[in-house]
Order: C-alpha cells, then sequence, then structure tokens
C-alpha cells in the first residue's frame, strides 16, 4: 500500500511535556535511516506542534480542529505523549489526546508486542482501541450530586475487527493460541459480547486454539513464571488492554521502553506508551528524558511503512544500546541527554 | 460487639466444585481452635449447604431466598467458592453468587492483606465491594443485536466509607500514606468522583499522605522491585481492587494461598480468593484440593470476631506448613489431600 505513494508523509506530533524533545530524537533518527528516502522525496516529514495541552484547552477540544485536518493530511504518524486532562486539573474536562485520536482516524488496533527471549516471553496484545470503557470519553452521566455513572459500549463490528486483526496475526505468525481477555463473569453484557464474537471469529481459523481467562486472573498469571509461558496472542476489550499491557511491558525493561502500534484501516498511529512527565520538565531535567520508546516507535513505523531492513536496524542498535547500559536512560538521569543517546545510537547502527 | 452476643452463629458456606471438600476442612480447623467456646455455646457453626449453582439455577436466582435468609441468621460466614455462570455458560444468566452476597449483606469493604516480609511488601488492599462495574451486575443492555452496554457507577456514600475504612485503618495501624487507585483520566465522572471523594475524606486525617496512580500503572509499579516499596494501603473502585489483588496476591504464593475479608456494618464474610475448579472435581482429584486460602479466610474471621491469639496462631501455623513445602498444595498434586494437610496443620498447632 505504501509503495504505492508517490510520497509517505510522516506526521510528527510532539506533545506536552518531554514529548517535544524526545520526539524530536526519534525524527532525528528516522531521517537518518530514511535519508535516501528523503532525499529523493519519497519520504518526507510533516511537524505538526499545535498538538498541547495549552491548545486543546483552549479549543475545549481534545484534538482542535485545524490539527485534525493536519493529521488526516499524513499517512502515518508518530506521536509523543500527551497530557491528559482529569477532574479536578486546571486544565477543562476534555477527552484524552490520544483516545480521541484513535477514534477520529479510526485506528481500532492497539498492537504491543512484549519480548524477553531469555524468559521465554513472546507475546502480542491486540487491544481493542475505539470503544469499551472508552467509548464515550468523558460523557459519563451525573444523575445527581450523588450518583455518577460511565458507560461501557462493545458492538459486533468493533470485537470482529479486532478479534479479526489478532487471529490473521497468528495465522500469518505461524502462532497456535489467541487468549481472550475478559471479565464475563461480572461484566457480562458487553464482555460477554467481546468473547462470544472472538470465540466465533477463531472457529474460521483451522489449527489455531481460542483460549480465554479473566482480566484478574490474567495479571496474576504474568507474574508467574511458570503459568506465563504458553501465552502468544492476546485479545482483549480497551481498558483491559491498557492494564494488561503496561503490567507485561514490565517484563521487557518498563513503559519506557515500549512502543505502541495504533493501526487504522486509513491511518497508522506510533507512540510511547509513557506519560509526558511534567514533573521532569518542571525540574528542567527534560533534555534528559529517556527517548527509547519513541524512538522503538519509531521504529515499529518503518517496519509498518515497507522498511523492515532498516527496523531491524534500529531495533538492534536499541538493543546494543540497551546491553550496554550507560546510554540507557530510564528517566532518571544517568549523565546522558536524549540527544547524546540519539547520538550515540546513530553511531551504533553505523557500525552494524 | 461480638463479645456482647450470647453465641455468636459462624455460617459455613461450601459452595461448589471443590468449595464443600476444602471448606469442611477450614471448618475442623476453627472447631479445633475453639472447642472450648463451642463446647460452652459461646460459638456455633450452621453449615448451610444450598449454595450450590443447581440451586442458584433452579430458583434462577444468585442467592435463592431460603438461603439468603439462613444467611442473615448468622453472624460471620466462612464461604467456599462459588461457580459464576456466563454467557454461553450451561447455565442461566444470573448473578455471582459473591457479588450478591456482598451487596445483599452490604458488605461493602474488602479487605485484602498482601505479606511478603523478606522482600519488604505490607500491603492492605480497600476494595469498594458493592458498586462500581458490579452494580447493577447482569444488567446489562443490549441495545439492539450489535450494541451492548454495561454500566458503571459510583456513589458519594460509596466511595466515602471505603475511604473512610482504608484512611481509619491507616490510622489505627500507624500508616503513613493512602494511595487511590483509578482510572480518572479516561472514566472521568465515576473513577473522577470516587478519587476526588478519596481525597476529600484523606483530608480530615492529619499525617496521612494521599497518593493517587491509574490502574494501568499500578499493575507495572508492582512488577517492579524498585517501584513497588513505599506503598502501604490502598483504595480502589471494585474492579480495579479485583485485577489488582489478585496480581499482588501472587507475590505471597498466588491466589491460592491469599483470603479475603467482607466486612459490612451487619455482617462480615470470609472467603478464598480462588475459584470453584470444577475440572478438578471432573478429574476426581478434589480432595487434593489446597485449602490453606479458606483456612487463612478462617484466620481472618477469628481475628475479626475478637479471637485474635487464636488466629495468630493459626496464621503461624499456616507458615510453618508453607515453610515445610511438602504439604503446601498449590491445586496440583503432592500426594498429600486435603484433609491430610489438615490434620498436619492441627498437628503443627499442637507443637506451637
Ligand atoms: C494516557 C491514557 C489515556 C492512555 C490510555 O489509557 O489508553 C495510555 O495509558 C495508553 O495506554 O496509551
Ligand atoms: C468470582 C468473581 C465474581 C469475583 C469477583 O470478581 O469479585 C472474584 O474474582 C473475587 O475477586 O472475589
Amino acid at each position: 500500500k505504501y509503495d504505492e505513494l508517490d510520497t509517505i508523509i510522516i506526521g510528527v506530533v510532539g506533545g506536552d511535556g518531554i514529548g517535544p524533545a524526545i520526539t524530536n530524537q526519534a525524527q532525528r533518527i528516522l531521517a537518518y535511516l530514511l535519508s535516501d528516502e528523503v532525499n529523493k522525496g519519497k519520504v518526507t516529514f510533516k511537524v505538526i506542534d499545535g498538538l498541547t495541552i495549552e491548545n486543546r484547552a483552549e479549543a475545549g477540544k481534545a484534538i482542535p480542529d485545524d490539527v485534525l485536518e493536519e493529521l488526516k493530511a499524513c499517512h502515518v504518524i508518530l506521536k509523543g505523549p500527551t497530557t491528559t486532562p482529569r477532574k479536578g486539573d486546571q486544565w477543562p474536562n476534555i477527552e484524552s489526546a490520544n483516545v480521541a485520536m484513535r477514534k477520529e482516524l479510526d485506528l481500532f488496533a492497539n498492537v504491543r508486542p512484549v519480548k524477553v527471549p531469555e524468559q521465554g516471553i513472546d507475546w502480542t496484545f491486540f487491544r481493542e482501541n475505539t470503544e469499551g470503557a472508552y467509548v464515550l470519553g468523558s460523557q459519563g452521566m451525573n444523575i445527581d450530586d450523588d450518583i455518577a455513572i460511565d458507560f461501557k459500549v462493545i458492538t459486533t463490528g468493533g470485537a470482529e475487527r479486532i478479534a479479526r486483526a489478532a487471529f490473521e496475526f497468528a495465522k500469518n505468525n505461524g502462532k497456535k493460541k489467541v487468549t481472550v481477555v475478559t471479565k464475563a463473569n461480572v461484566v457480562k453484557t458487553t464482555d460477554g459480547k467481546f468473547l462470544e464474537v472472538c470465540k466465533a471469529v477463531g472457529e474460521e481459523y483451522e489449527g489455531i486454539e481460542v483460549d480465554d481467562w479473566y482480566i484478574d486472573i490474567m495479571t496474576a498469571k504474568l507474574v508467574d513464571e511458570k503459568r506465563r509461558t504458553g501465552f502468544e496472542v492476546m485479545v482483549l476489550p480497551n481498558l483491559y488492554g491498557d492494564i494488561l499491557t503496561d503490567e507485561a511491558a514490565e517484563f521487557q525493561g518498563g513503559v519506557g521502553t515500549a512502543g505502541s502500534a495504533n493501526i487504522g484501516k486509513q491511518y497508522a498511529m506510533f507512540e510511547a506508551i509513557h506519560g509526558s512527565a511534567p514533573r521532569m520538565v518542571d525540574e528542567g531535567r527534560d533534555i534528559y528524558a529517556d527517548p527509547s520508546s519513541i524512538i522503538r516507535a519509531g521504529g515499529m513505523l518503518l517496519n509498518h511503512i515497507g522498511y523492515g531492513k532498516k527496523a531491524d536496524q534500529l531495533f538492534k542498535a536499541l538493543e546494543i544500546c540497551a546491553a550496554e547500559k550507560k546510554y540507557v536512560l530510564t528517566g532518571r538521569d544517568t549523565g546522558a541527554t536524549s540527544e547524546e543517546y540519539a547520538n550515540y545510537l546513530m553511531k551504533t547502527i553505523e557500525k552494524l
């Protein structure tokens, strides 16, 4: 699909807090790896810097209209963390920009790989990304001062497309099992539907086992070295996906090191899964922010648009730097800045 | 409160699957520890065996009326696991018996301690136990064949009483921090209210810090030996409590070893936090089921009704047996039956 385009437009969204600083480093790395393509005009970067909490607050919208237009003019997007306001904050009650972007661009599949080869962990999570507990955003209801309600919605179509994405991935990657994670024993109507649809889709895939567990038991299983083996592909409603992938990322070094792919029919967005760390900015430590998660997201982007070899180079170099430790920043100062880390990473790629 | 009663009535509910077998062993242990009190008529046991999935299915109710009446005639209850039907099961779409009992007896505080002294873990979870995602049970809505909705409800009163329970516990046990866990950045109306109420209650408790984190980040933090220190008391809406306590229990040996206290103003119920393991029964392995979780729940019951010393004896003996390993069953066969384990436990208590 992307090789048919004259020019692939990569949108680069800095976001809030440490976002612009680390996203800038990720763009440098991508530009370095894609320098020939950029020179030939096959790839171009488009920096979109209007997705800040200030602009969003002023527009009273999770994504201001002009920013949304700019986003829609891109083919793929690399996105830094954005601050999510919540009740009691200084910001108005607007929805998370992540969540809004996933919905506006219909990025229904949140794909998060977690790999720890030495522990036999090779998981791919397919988190439904547009509905569930996230569907109505901030539009819950206050019946009166004392009764608050939120809604969770699962549609047949919504469950079906994420289930299909998971089973297709399993089929194309030689996986033997897809595990559906819900709380269908309690949240019966929506999770019951999700589970039912996943099982029905699974029946179309011969040779792939469909397994199911409750989210409470899954969070426990992942901690247990014995019981966590045997999982391959997991498919989950939105909020359980949010929870379980954060836990899972911990085994490979924390959310700071994990990237996340948000894939739809038309668009795709790649992001760091950590937050915007406003405290680091307040304390002037943002130049030390760890850019490895957003750089990893950049690698996933490369892979997605058809530059698998360059993506592999990048992942390899990230691994080498991680093993060498001295340049791995973990949000705590280690003496190296984000820029120094990116420089070192480029040198490492050069030497491959 | 309990010492004023002529006779403390302990209801013993076997439940489903492995439930009756392990609950029976727990009752033996309690009867052994309380033999004087039983002889004097201060304590009496009342076995309630009607809370089976077959009876519930026939009544079309999570708790048949006659069983509920029997339950309400007790002061405290020791409860084995009950099978929860779900969509697609052979059973009708009735609510979980646990969930129904928590609501019917208004057991609003689910208190789950997790202790791993050698790792510096000493957590007490206060899970709100009657509302949140559990409030309406199976009464979600199918708008049409393709759109399913479930509701989450948080009330000011509901949030306030669990917050108060957590802060009172903190105050009475020299704890310095209470951590509120929500997803208030997305599930804004209900979790926003929960967080707000907890913070307001916290202001009444001088010297106790109120801290808050999102559930996705918390599941990750608990895995990280460095970042999980410093937590003491946690207070959470129902479903997050369900998830996080299962994960946390893993660090002390799994849900099979953890007990759970469900406390209300009038009643209190103590249960194992694992399931009814129907597969073990099918395979004739139920006599090997691990009774340590329900026995631990029995210890919590003893403590609650004012027999703290006997509870300590029991916990001590459980620890010794766990350290000795040979009699620790983990749901996998180890050669010892539940009954043999209980016998050994009594011998261990005798030797203390
Ligand atoms: C920031 C937040 C709204 C977001 C989510 O809950 O989806 C984040 O946790 C994630 O996983 O991308
Ligand atoms: C069995 C199930 C309904 C129950 C719950 O979700 O509360 C269980 O997981 C628990 O934690 O006691």
